[in-house]
């Protein structure tokens, strides 16, 4: 059977459809969701990823206030301008691009960012409240890759989840919010052994390592539904994905995979955050 | 070749000799750490654990204040009580005995602790910050199961470690603790399929489970290491002991495994704890 391609750009197009009303109904009471993008320095890749960002929430009616930091930021002077968007009541939601220059405490500035205003789900407070089941903006490629799943009405319950990638904001949280959905999940990493024999094992793969082509073909079990969270340069994947499409029932291409949906849910928390403002003033 | 019978009372013996020294400095400085421990209604074994916590503490120099709640006792009541105790300088600790009364939402109750006296590291704050690597107070029986893995030597990284049970105090946070520590884990609940051919793959077990026996000799791989937090009536674990122990290569007992290092490990927080806030009042 020919394996499903799970178009991103669908799933995508039908979370912002449904945000265009919200966001008039907010306008129409006189507030713009805002998302404020911060950027220390001056990479190229990160420097794209903020500008489609913030095209992306224009496109929407959504505005956004991008901060753009020398790359000689100090950690203190970057807390200043997270505490002074923090404080901003026309300030929605609060986006810190990863990766900051090296010199930056980078797991700090995340820490900063208000709970009501990390629609990125970067802190660790939202992790907790991802990971034990309460409210919360979840990071974003984990919740894209749940709707994903959800939308194509992939089966996640009792399912053998394997998630090769344990960062804060990838591996772990979508690790956590699969097995909230009652996978039995795997987490994998570097240190791990004889990770095909572990893949094998997998009815889903989440691909969340930042290595190009990482996954081969052979370690796919026939049939099982591959999520390629990964972007590397060149718009390849973290999956060999010609290699695993053979073996795969559903599998997401990159580019038009994951990344849509990822911004889409970004666009989608923002839009929450400001109604849950809104609902606080009214 | 015989398994080793992992101590728990050896190794809570090791933890307490080294408090004794820091209370000794702290009382010197005319402060003495204090476990407020909060019991709602009249379970008998509730009030057991309650009272073995309140005895463990006399007994090392710590002192603790006991709050013990009607069972008709409303949330918001609750609330109050655990408020009064964030804001008392004398409390350095803060321990809400589980389960509460059913009427109770006890997950608000748990959200209430002040993060710097969540001793029992029960607060999803307090495990986002556990499960990203940063500092707080994990789970007691948790960070327990680790502490005994360190006592006896034993390696965690590259390692397969399976963990049965999900629970936000015990069976998420011993993942997420193992996973920092570089094991590949597999985290196992009610909804996963074969759960016998998952911990067959296991190097290390941990039974978190609350089901007597669940766990059955015929599941462990010869050599896997066992650590069983289960501590049902009559003294039973979460493993069937004596047909375990014949495949094992080392397993803690029940009683006198995790759980004497559970209650050392909330001793040691609380003297933490004290220790954190003399330093911020000097």
């Amino acid at each position: 059977m020919e394996p499903i391609i799970l178009d991103g750009t669908v799933v995508a197009k039908q979370i912002k459809d449904g945000l265009k009303g919200r966001v008039e109904n907010l306008r129409a009471k006189g507030i713009t969701p805002c998302l404020a993008t911060i950027l220390v320095g001056g990479d190229p890749a990160s420097e794209t990823y903020v500008r489609m960002k913030g095209n992306a929430c224009s496109r929407l009616g959504i505005s956004s206030k991008r901060v753009h930091l020398p790359k000689e930021t100090t950690t203190i002077a970057l807390l200043d301008e997270i505490n002074k968007l923090n404080e901003d009541p026309q300030i929605h939601g609060i986006l810190l691009q990863h990766p900051v220059p090296g010199d930056i405490d980078e797991r700090a500035a995340f820490e900063a960012i208000d709970l009501e205003k990390d629609v990125d789900g970067v802190t660790s407070a939202t992790f907790g409240r991802t990971a034990l089941g309460l409210s919360g903006f979840p990071s974003c490629t984990p919740k894209a890759i749940m709707t994903i799943l959800d939308y194509y009405n992939i089966t996640i319950e009792g399912q053998n989840a394997v998630v090769i990638g344990r960062s804060p904001i990838l591996g772990k949280p979508v690790s956590a919010l699969l097995l909230n959905r009652d996978a039995t999940i795997t987490t994998c990493h570097s240190k791990t052994k004889d990770i095909d024999k572990i893949v094998q094992n997998a009815d889903i793969v989440v691909a969340a390592v930042g290595k190009p082509k990482f996954v081969q073909g052979s370690w796919i079990k026939q049939g099982a539904i591959i999520l390629d969270a990964g972007y590397n340069e060149g718009n390849i994947g973290d999956v060999d994905y010609d290699a695993c499409l053979t073996q795969a029932s559903a599998i997401t291409p990159v580019p038009g995979g994951v990344g849509p949906v990822t911004i889409a849910t970004l666009l989608s928390h923002t839009v929450e955050a400001a109604e849950r403002s809104a609902g606080k003033n009214e």
